[in-house]
Protein backbone atom coordinates (compact mmCIF):
# COMPACT_ATOMS: atom_id res chain seq x y z
CA UNK A 1 0.00 0.00 0.00
CA UNK A 2 1.65 3.49 -1.09
CA UNK A 3 2.46 5.27 2.54
CA UNK A 4 0.75 8.28 3.62
CA UNK A 5 3.32 11.01 3.91
CA UNK A 6 1.35 12.77 5.57
CA UNK A 7 -2.64 13.16 7.70
CA UNK A 8 -3.51 15.95 5.76
CA UNK A 9 -3.63 13.45 2.63
CA UNK A 10 -6.59 11.72 4.57
CA UNK A 11 -10.01 13.62 3.87
CA UNK A 12 -12.99 12.71 5.50
CA UNK A 13 -14.85 9.81 3.17
CA UNK A 14 -11.85 8.25 1.51
CA UNK A 15 -11.70 4.44 1.74
CA UNK A 16 -8.92 1.60 2.18
CA UNK A 17 -8.87 -1.60 0.92
CA UNK A 18 -6.91 -3.61 3.13
CA UNK A 19 -8.27 -6.80 1.44
CA UNK A 20 -9.40 -10.12 3.42
CA UNK A 21 -8.87 -12.15 6.05
CA UNK A 22 -9.77 -15.31 8.25
CA UNK A 23 -8.68 -17.06 11.36
CA UNK A 24 -8.39 -20.63 11.92
CA UNK A 25 -9.55 -22.77 14.29
CA UNK A 26 -6.08 -23.22 15.78
CA UNK A 27 -5.03 -19.74 16.26
CA UNK A 28 -8.38 -19.06 17.53
CA UNK A 29 -7.57 -21.29 20.26
CA UNK A 30 -4.23 -20.38 21.21
CA UNK A 31 -4.89 -16.40 21.18
CA UNK A 32 -7.77 -17.18 23.40
CA UNK A 33 -5.84 -19.51 26.08
CA UNK A 34 -3.83 -16.50 26.93
CA UNK A 35 -5.73 -13.37 27.02
CA UNK A 36 -9.62 -14.43 26.17
CA UNK A 37 -9.83 -17.92 28.05
CA UNK A 38 -13.77 -18.85 27.64
CA UNK A 39 -15.09 -22.37 26.54
CA UNK A 40 -16.97 -20.95 23.71
CA UNK A 41 -13.15 -19.33 22.01
CA UNK A 42 -10.89 -22.37 22.91
CA UNK A 43 -13.06 -25.42 23.50
CA UNK A 44 -14.80 -26.58 20.04
CA UNK A 45 -16.64 -29.34 21.98
CA UNK A 46 -18.06 -27.14 24.82
CA UNK A 47 -18.48 -24.78 22.69
CA UNK A 48 -21.40 -26.37 20.90
CA UNK A 49 -23.32 -25.98 23.90
CA UNK A 50 -22.54 -22.19 23.89
CA UNK A 51 -26.36 -20.51 23.95
CA UNK A 52 -25.24 -17.46 21.68
CA UNK A 53 -22.78 -19.00 19.38
CA UNK A 54 -23.35 -22.96 19.36
CA UNK A 55 -19.71 -23.92 17.87
CA UNK A 56 -16.18 -22.35 18.36
CA UNK A 57 -15.89 -18.74 17.58
CA UNK A 58 -12.92 -15.91 17.27
CA UNK A 59 -12.24 -13.66 20.43
CA UNK A 60 -13.32 -10.51 19.49
CA UNK A 61 -10.09 -9.26 20.62
CA UNK A 62 -8.47 -11.74 18.32
CA UNK A 63 -10.26 -10.64 15.31
CA UNK A 64 -9.59 -7.01 16.20
CA UNK A 65 -5.51 -7.89 16.52
CA UNK A 66 -5.47 -9.40 13.16
CA UNK A 67 -7.25 -6.38 11.70
CA UNK A 68 -4.49 -4.06 13.21
CA UNK A 69 -1.74 -6.34 12.30
CA UNK A 70 -3.10 -6.09 8.81
CA UNK A 71 -3.48 -2.20 8.99
CA UNK A 72 -0.02 -1.72 10.40
CA UNK A 73 1.95 -4.04 8.31
CA UNK A 74 0.34 -2.86 4.79
CA UNK A 75 2.52 0.17 5.55
CA UNK A 76 -0.04 3.04 4.56
CA UNK A 77 0.62 4.40 8.60
CA UNK A 78 4.33 3.02 8.63
CA UNK A 79 5.56 6.79 8.33
CA UNK A 80 2.89 8.77 10.12
CA UNK A 81 1.80 6.99 12.73
CA UNK A 82 2.59 8.78 16.00
CA UNK A 83 -0.27 5.97 18.50
CA UNK A 84 -3.59 6.19 19.26
CA UNK A 85 -5.98 6.71 22.40
CA UNK A 86 -9.27 5.27 21.85
CA UNK A 87 -10.77 2.45 19.49
CA UNK A 88 -14.77 1.99 20.01
CA UNK A 89 -15.07 -1.73 19.05
CA UNK A 90 -18.31 -3.90 18.06
CA UNK A 91 -18.80 -7.34 16.94
CA UNK A 92 -22.51 -7.53 15.46
CA UNK A 93 -21.72 -11.02 14.52
CA UNK A 94 -19.81 -14.11 15.46
CA UNK A 95 -16.43 -15.01 13.44
CA UNK A 96 -16.15 -18.47 13.47
CA UNK A 97 -13.04 -20.75 12.06
CA UNK A 98 -12.27 -20.11 8.32
CA UNK A 99 -14.51 -17.45 7.94
CA UNK A 100 -13.33 -14.81 5.43
CA UNK A 101 -14.19 -11.19 5.71
CA UNK A 102 -13.29 -7.84 4.18
CA UNK A 103 -10.99 -5.24 5.38
CA UNK A 104 -11.76 -1.73 4.75
CA UNK A 105 -11.03 1.45 6.28
CA UNK A 106 -12.71 4.84 6.04
CA UNK A 107 -11.64 8.18 6.74
CA UNK A 108 -14.51 9.96 9.37
CA UNK A 109 -12.61 12.96 10.20
CA UNK A 110 -9.07 14.63 10.18
CA UNK A 111 -7.92 17.58 11.46
CA UNK A 112 -4.63 19.44 12.91
CA UNK A 113 -4.26 18.45 16.79
CA UNK A 114 -4.99 21.47 18.64
CA UNK A 115 -2.07 21.84 21.25
CA UNK A 116 0.42 20.22 19.22
CA UNK A 117 1.76 21.74 16.12
CA UNK A 118 2.69 18.95 13.06
CA UNK A 119 0.46 16.72 14.38
CA UNK A 120 -3.20 15.84 13.29
CA UNK A 121 -5.82 14.12 14.77
CA UNK A 122 -7.56 11.14 12.58
CA UNK A 123 -10.67 9.24 13.16
CA UNK A 124 -11.10 6.30 10.94
CA UNK A 125 -13.85 3.45 11.02
CA UNK A 126 -12.43 -0.29 10.37
CA UNK A 127 -15.52 -2.44 8.76
CA UNK A 128 -14.87 -6.30 8.77
CA UNK A 129 -17.95 -7.84 6.13
CA UNK A 130 -18.07 -11.80 5.86
CA UNK A 131 -17.77 -12.52 2.49
CA UNK A 132 -20.36 -15.19 2.89
CA UNK A 133 -22.80 -13.26 3.87
CA UNK A 134 -22.16 -9.93 3.92
CA UNK A 135 -22.47 -9.49 7.92
CA UNK A 136 -20.33 -6.97 9.63
CA UNK A 137 -18.26 -9.29 11.81
CA UNK A 138 -16.20 -6.07 13.49
CA UNK A 139 -16.54 -2.42 13.16
CA UNK A 140 -13.84 -0.32 14.94
CA UNK A 141 -13.89 3.97 15.43
CA UNK A 142 -10.33 4.95 15.56
CA UNK A 143 -8.59 7.95 17.25
CA UNK A 144 -5.13 7.87 15.63
CA UNK A 145 -2.43 10.60 16.20
CA UNK A 146 -0.40 11.44 12.87
CA UNK A 147 2.28 13.21 11.33
CA UNK A 148 2.28 16.09 9.25
CA UNK B 1 -12.30 -15.43 42.56
CA UNK B 2 -16.00 -16.94 43.64
CA UNK B 3 -17.77 -17.29 40.43
CA UNK B 4 -20.70 -15.76 39.49
CA UNK B 5 -23.96 -17.47 39.14
CA UNK B 6 -26.10 -15.66 37.77
CA UNK B 7 -26.11 -11.66 36.39
CA UNK B 8 -28.84 -10.53 38.74
CA UNK B 9 -25.79 -10.50 41.41
CA UNK B 10 -24.16 -7.57 39.67
CA UNK B 11 -25.64 -4.54 40.87
CA UNK B 12 -24.36 -1.06 40.19
CA UNK B 13 -21.51 0.05 42.00
CA UNK B 14 -19.89 -3.44 42.72
CA UNK B 15 -16.50 -3.60 42.03
CA UNK B 16 -13.99 -6.16 41.61
CA UNK B 17 -10.07 -6.28 41.99
CA UNK B 18 -8.29 -8.15 39.40
CA UNK B 19 -4.74 -7.80 41.11
CA UNK B 20 -1.73 -6.43 39.31
CA UNK B 21 -0.58 -7.16 35.86
CA UNK B 22 2.88 -6.30 33.99
CA UNK B 23 4.16 -6.57 30.21
CA UNK B 24 7.83 -7.67 29.45
CA UNK B 25 9.74 -5.94 26.98
CA UNK B 26 9.68 -9.19 24.80
CA UNK B 27 5.82 -10.13 25.01
CA UNK B 28 5.71 -6.47 24.06
CA UNK B 29 7.24 -6.93 21.16
CA UNK B 30 6.35 -10.40 20.22
CA UNK B 31 2.34 -9.74 20.58
CA UNK B 32 2.76 -6.18 18.22
CA UNK B 33 5.02 -8.23 15.51
CA UNK B 34 1.66 -10.23 14.91
CA UNK B 35 -0.81 -7.94 15.78
CA UNK B 36 0.41 -4.08 15.72
CA UNK B 37 3.91 -3.60 13.86
CA UNK B 38 4.69 -0.38 15.02
CA UNK B 39 8.05 0.89 15.55
CA UNK B 40 7.52 2.21 19.02
CA UNK B 41 6.21 -1.21 20.06
CA UNK B 42 8.86 -3.71 18.56
CA UNK B 43 12.51 -1.71 18.22
CA UNK B 44 13.06 -0.58 21.00
CA UNK B 45 16.02 1.61 19.95
CA UNK B 46 13.61 2.88 16.76
CA UNK B 47 11.36 3.56 20.01
CA UNK B 48 13.74 6.86 21.41
CA UNK B 49 12.63 8.65 18.60
CA UNK B 50 8.51 8.15 18.70
CA UNK B 51 7.72 11.71 19.78
CA UNK B 52 4.96 10.87 21.96
CA UNK B 53 6.74 7.87 23.57
CA UNK B 54 10.42 7.99 23.72
CA UNK B 55 11.10 4.70 24.17
CA UNK B 56 8.83 1.31 24.12
CA UNK B 57 5.33 0.96 24.91
CA UNK B 58 2.93 -1.64 24.69
CA UNK B 59 0.54 -2.08 21.95
CA UNK B 60 -2.82 -0.98 23.47
CA UNK B 61 -4.71 -4.28 21.81
CA UNK B 62 -1.98 -5.99 23.80
CA UNK B 63 -2.74 -4.06 27.23
CA UNK B 64 -6.16 -4.69 26.44
CA UNK B 65 -5.81 -8.67 25.70
CA UNK B 66 -3.87 -9.42 29.23
CA UNK B 67 -6.24 -7.29 31.12
CA UNK B 68 -9.13 -10.19 29.60
CA UNK B 69 -6.70 -12.81 30.13
CA UNK B 70 -6.75 -11.74 33.55
CA UNK B 71 -10.53 -11.34 34.10
CA UNK B 72 -11.91 -14.40 31.97
CA UNK B 73 -9.03 -16.65 33.80
CA UNK B 74 -10.31 -15.29 37.19
CA UNK B 75 -13.08 -17.14 36.98
CA UNK B 76 -15.45 -14.71 37.95
CA UNK B 77 -17.69 -14.77 34.42
CA UNK B 78 -17.14 -18.68 34.37
CA UNK B 79 -20.05 -19.84 34.67
CA UNK B 80 -22.67 -16.96 33.10
CA UNK B 81 -20.60 -15.45 30.29
CA UNK B 82 -22.20 -15.65 27.10
CA UNK B 83 -20.40 -13.31 24.88
CA UNK B 84 -19.88 -9.64 24.15
CA UNK B 85 -20.96 -7.01 21.88
CA UNK B 86 -19.25 -4.13 22.08
CA UNK B 87 -15.81 -2.47 24.08
CA UNK B 88 -15.00 0.97 24.03
CA UNK B 89 -11.50 1.12 24.99
CA UNK B 90 -9.15 4.83 25.73
CA UNK B 91 -5.95 4.59 26.61
CA UNK B 92 -5.09 7.50 28.36
CA UNK B 93 -0.99 7.14 29.18
CA UNK B 94 1.07 4.81 27.86
CA UNK B 95 2.79 1.55 29.13
CA UNK B 96 6.00 0.69 29.37
CA UNK B 97 7.94 -2.49 29.75
CA UNK B 98 7.45 -3.91 33.21
CA UNK B 99 5.37 -1.06 34.90
CA UNK B 100 2.82 -2.68 37.18
CA UNK B 101 -0.76 -1.66 36.97
CA UNK B 102 -3.71 -2.65 38.63
CA UNK B 103 -6.90 -3.76 37.18
CA UNK B 104 -10.03 -3.33 38.70
CA UNK B 105 -13.93 -3.58 37.22
CA UNK B 106 -16.74 -2.21 38.65
CA UNK B 107 -20.39 -2.80 37.43
CA UNK B 108 -22.02 0.24 35.26
CA UNK B 109 -25.36 -0.65 34.62
CA UNK B 110 -27.02 -4.46 34.77
CA UNK B 111 -30.47 -5.09 33.16
CA UNK B 112 -32.66 -8.48 31.73
CA UNK B 113 -32.23 -8.52 27.87
CA UNK B 114 -35.38 -7.28 26.23
CA UNK B 115 -36.02 -9.48 23.86
CA UNK B 116 -33.88 -12.95 24.97
CA UNK B 117 -35.75 -14.20 28.65
CA UNK B 118 -32.92 -16.25 31.05
CA UNK B 119 -30.43 -13.45 29.65
CA UNK B 120 -28.91 -10.31 31.33
CA UNK B 121 -26.96 -7.20 29.88
CA UNK B 122 -23.92 -5.86 31.71
CA UNK B 123 -22.08 -2.62 31.35
CA UNK B 124 -18.88 -3.07 32.96
CA UNK B 125 -15.81 -0.76 33.33
CA UNK B 126 -12.26 -1.86 34.07
CA UNK B 127 -9.95 0.08 34.61
CA UNK B 128 -5.79 -0.12 34.76
CA UNK B 129 -4.05 2.25 36.91
CA UNK B 130 -0.22 2.18 37.33
CA UNK B 131 1.27 1.64 40.68
CA UNK B 132 4.00 3.97 40.50
CA UNK B 133 1.77 7.65 39.89
CA UNK B 134 -1.60 6.65 39.63
CA UNK B 135 -1.92 7.18 36.11
CA UNK B 136 -4.74 5.35 34.29
CA UNK B 137 -3.17 3.17 31.14
CA UNK B 138 -6.22 1.75 30.10
CA UNK B 139 -9.75 2.06 30.34
CA UNK B 140 -12.73 -0.40 29.14
CA UNK B 141 -16.63 -0.04 29.15
CA UNK B 142 -17.54 -3.67 27.71
CA UNK B 143 -21.37 -5.17 26.98
CA UNK B 144 -21.67 -8.18 28.37
CA UNK B 145 -24.18 -11.09 28.29
CA UNK B 146 -24.89 -13.27 31.15
CA UNK B 147 -26.48 -16.58 32.10
CA UNK B 148 -29.50 -15.76 34.57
Amino acid sequence: MTPLRSWRELEPGRRFDFGTIALGQEAIIAYAREFDPQPFHTDPVAALDAPLFGGLVASGLHTMGACFGRIMGSGLFAQVSLGGSRIDTRWPNALRPDEEFSLEGEVLAAEAHRKRPGMGVVTMRYTGTRLADGAVVISMEGTQFLRE
